[in-house]
């Protein structure tokens, strides 16, 4: 951040008087700019035995398979976004959301929800990020081909969860720097 | 925002290419700038029967009683942005922290996510934005005198939960509006 985004002019960065770590403040008009991390919201769709999948069309990770989730907008709940998340990329409509992974992705500052989810009926099909979107049961995983860890974590979690027939919350933090807040796991 | 906070341009704000909402997008550089919801992390501290409530120091609601809770920050997961909080308003230490309420305030964009946790020890006292620190039983919150609507959510629905022994996650959406990707209830 180089420019005040309300006034125009240059920031410097440093600590606010009352706070406790450096910000982007305006030399003009004093605005403080905090930056935040991002909420991520997907979808684990789910019919009968099997889970759906989606084909990345864009970077990163371009023909990798994926779980449909984005980044949630301003003004929908973290529900609506991963519902919208998956109708943009899988035009799949789901229901009974329930909150299955909850990921702080600390070195990028993104916080990833996962939400088991029951997919309504058969007619999806590949959104504008999307090359493919296909059914997979457990043993027709592509494992290999998949885009991101925190996938691999929701599916690996799910299967194993499925043999228990419970699916709770599973709370993960991805490195985690050490530190006095590390809570217990 | 009226400037790109990249080269200090001006920003129009229209529907990029392959998008289907509007951003802002610099008239220079091209950049598009996003505008995404903040989460606010927090602690519901318990000892024994009680609960650690903080009195406001300011705005908004200054003079109201809160959970300690504020804006997560880059580079830290929701765990520890929480128990930051906790440190930062109460001077209080927390350990097995379990989340417990997620509230999507949809109207400000702002996911808040309560965590349920013990409480290390007694030497809590008031922080920066805290004029005063106490533990309440149940019949003596401040019902009359708490800060937000949340607030209140959640240490009813803890003390409803205390009865039957379970602390379930609460996942609450305020203020939705009507759409198609409201999820049941």
């Amino acid at each position: 951040m180089n420019y005040c985004n309300l006034c125009g002019s240059t920031v410097r960065f440093e600590i606010p008087p009352g706070d406790n770590r450096p910000r982007h403040i305006c030399n003009q008009c004093g605005e403080i700019h905090y930056l935040n991390p991002k909420i991520v919201a997907g979808c684990l769709p789910v019919h009968q035995d099997k889970v759906l999948l989606c084909k990345r069309a864009i970077e990163p990770r371009i023909g990798f398979w994926t779980l449909p989730a984005g980044f949630m907008e301003n003004g929908e709940s973290t529900r609506q976004g991963a519902a919208r998340e998956t109708l943009e990329e899988a035009n799949a409509r789901v229901s009974d959301l329930q909150l299955y992974t909850l990921t702080s992705i600390v070195p990028v500052s993104q916080v990833q929800m996962i939400y088991l989810a029951q997919l309504d009926d058969l007619n999806f099909s590949a959104g504008d990020e999307t090359t493919d979107v296909q059914l997979f049961s457990e043993d027709e995983i592509p494992w290999d081909d998949l885009a991101f860890q925190t996938i691999r974590n929701a599916l690996t979690l799910y299967f194993a969860d499925r043999k228990k027939g419970i699916f709770p919350l599973h709370h993960v933090d991805l490195a985690t720097p050490p530190g006095q807040y590390i809570d217990k796991p």
